[in-house]
């Protein structure tokens, strides 16, 4: 049941699906076909890699409120999820819930497409179709296709003791985001996510297991915890891997920079493991390559996560510090007592 | 932003997605990869199918309130366009938002699992992955992904004047279930559409163009003029094609049968033109198949939409009638009222 093709609706629909360039092998143009279809002839596919995901909680608590970024992270949150994945993204169909207010607000809609068009250009994606409501609700999903066409995906399973961990970027922002949103409108934090779709290309010729920190940090290492029935031993020193914007937020709030790193908003950097005796090629090939990976630490056969904390050294379960978010059920504030506590428990049980 | 595999995470995610059985060409299992993974080696495809739906107004017009109607409906309104496009569907991406009190809610999240599985079996597909979220909002979104391995894909687009409208079942039955809802509940419509992927491998052999009636008839008739620019001929008396249970309501409440087929709550049958040249070969292939398809009319070079309803010979715009959902923004009532307006408009301009 949806409001169809009459005039109102068709210019709706044009104005937001058809704001977007078609894939050159798109075989149906707009509203031709009760779905979109590709030209796949010619491929020669050896996997077929999907995902959806989509903004739901960070539109309806506000966290994201600048349309352009609406439009931008909900490419983004898809596409970093394909190149964790190791595969080449084709396109993105879009289901669309907006605020009825929003239908009529040509500014808000022509920035949030403006967005979603950046971020398609930026990954070399198409917008393949979608599906647009207004109503009550406020959600973007979008749905991804890629393919592998040589090699292996990518798994968060498959990593071994002694291996190493990988990160592309530094950490930390995406929390810093969400502090300044919630606690200190004061601090201006620079947040625009970009998926690490070129990086994974060159991952993929290494890792034994990925996974993107789009829940942030240790939520990630529960994960790889969990999944492979490792431990991981984070040796390089927060301060060294902790965004400056992030590491900015430590010291106006006075904040452990491990707090910057439990979650729950992410930064949509890969996180990923390497054979020991392959780094040296490895890091020759990010060399050449002008980019710029950041050694974490490594795995070990421990059932835990080691880390170093103003000077400290922390030994915790994989998932204490990414369930301390579970535990407060969505409550900002009351997770932010939640890692405050537990802060002042390590602290109070110092060697 | 997202709550993750901590243990509560790990078993709702295991209960929501968990219950569904393994594509047997998934390259991984649950939770293993960040995206979700398909061996696509051995497979010859020439177009590849993409659709993204769901159920946004149905929910929260509480329209549809049973757990296993939601979730057979949520897979039906994909699997019914893929169908539409002659596809052959692989799997399905679900994109779930509940709202809160349902996340304990066994009885109810068990039901709506049965109904997921029950269409996944009936339509012989794979829920392939997904994202749960519990919150505020109530949508379930669907994104399938199919094939078409031989022939073309149907499009909306094709059909020319001098062609044969054909429906695969009776119709009305959408907008009957949707006013037994609204307005009179001692009216019991068993809703529970099956979208018509059997039929779609027959079609896709003679049909010029395809649409399904995902919004009741007139929308789709509407589609297909805009899209073809030409004009459709109902010559069919609409008592012969009207859904029994349409026909009650019809009695019952003393309606015009076409109202029952102005939309916007379909009843996910396909429509299609063939050439009149192919219809002795086509019907004797729907016999010999024990498929019964239903001819509604023809196709001419007008731009308009011809019927019969009450005895009297009826021409419109071909938006005209699916313009008054529109035009009532969503307000059932207000929409009621514009269909009786309409019809006593055309009561009282009787030639």
């Amino acid at each position: 049941m949806k409001k169809r093709i009459a005039d109102e609706e068709m210019s709706m629909l044009k104005e937001i699906a058809g704001a977007f360039p078609r894939h050159p092998d798109q075989y149906n143009l707009l509203s031709e076909a009760d779905a979109e279809i590709l030209n796949f002839h010619t491929k020669n596919i050896d996997y077929l890699v999907l995902k959806i995901d989509g903004l739901f909680e960070e539109l309806q608590d506000k966290l994201y409120e600048d349309p352009f970024l609406i439009g931008w992270m909900g490419i983004t949150v898809t596409i970093s999820d394909l190149a964790a994945a190791g595969s080449k993204p084709i396109g993105i169909l879009l289901a669309l819930q907006l605020p009825n207010h929003l239908s009529k607000n040509k500014e808000w809609l022509g920035q949030f497409q403006n967005g979603i068009n950046a971020a398609c250009t930026k990954y070399g994606v198409y917008i393949l179709g979608g599906d647009t409501n207004f109503g009550s609700g406020f959600s973007v999903t979008t749905s991804g296709v890629a393919t592998v066409t040589s090699g292996k995906p990518m798994l968060r399973k498959g990593m071994s003791a002694g291996e190493l961990l990988y990160s592309t970027g530094k950490l930390g922002i995406g929390n810093a985001f969400a502090y300044s949103h919630y606690f200190d409108s004061s601090i201006k934090i620079n947040y625009k996510p970009i998926a690490r779709l070129y990086e994974s290309s060159l991952i993929k010729e290494f890792a034994t297991a990925c996974i993107d920190t789009s829940d942030g940090l240790f939520p990630a290492l529960s994960i790889f915890s969990e999944v492979n029935d490792i431990g991981i031993n984070l040796s390089t020193p927060f301060t060294d891997i902790l965004h400056p914007e992030a590491m900015q937020v430590c010291h106006k709030a006075k904040l452990s920079p491990w707090i910057l790193l439990a979650g729950p908003h992410g930064e949509y950097e890969l996180l990923f493991t390497i054979p020991k005796e392959r780094k040296p090629d490895f890091e020759k090939k990010c060399i050449s390559r002008n980019m710029t990976m950041f050694y974490l630490g490594d795995i070990n056969k421990e059932n835990n996560v080691r880390f170093v904390s103003d000077t400290q050294s922390i030994t915790c379960e994989p998932a204490q510090i990414s369930n301390l978010f579970l535990e407060a059920t969505g409550d900002v504030n009351l997770y932010f007592k939640l890692l405050m506590k537990q802060q002042e428990f390590w602290s109070s049980h110092k060697n």
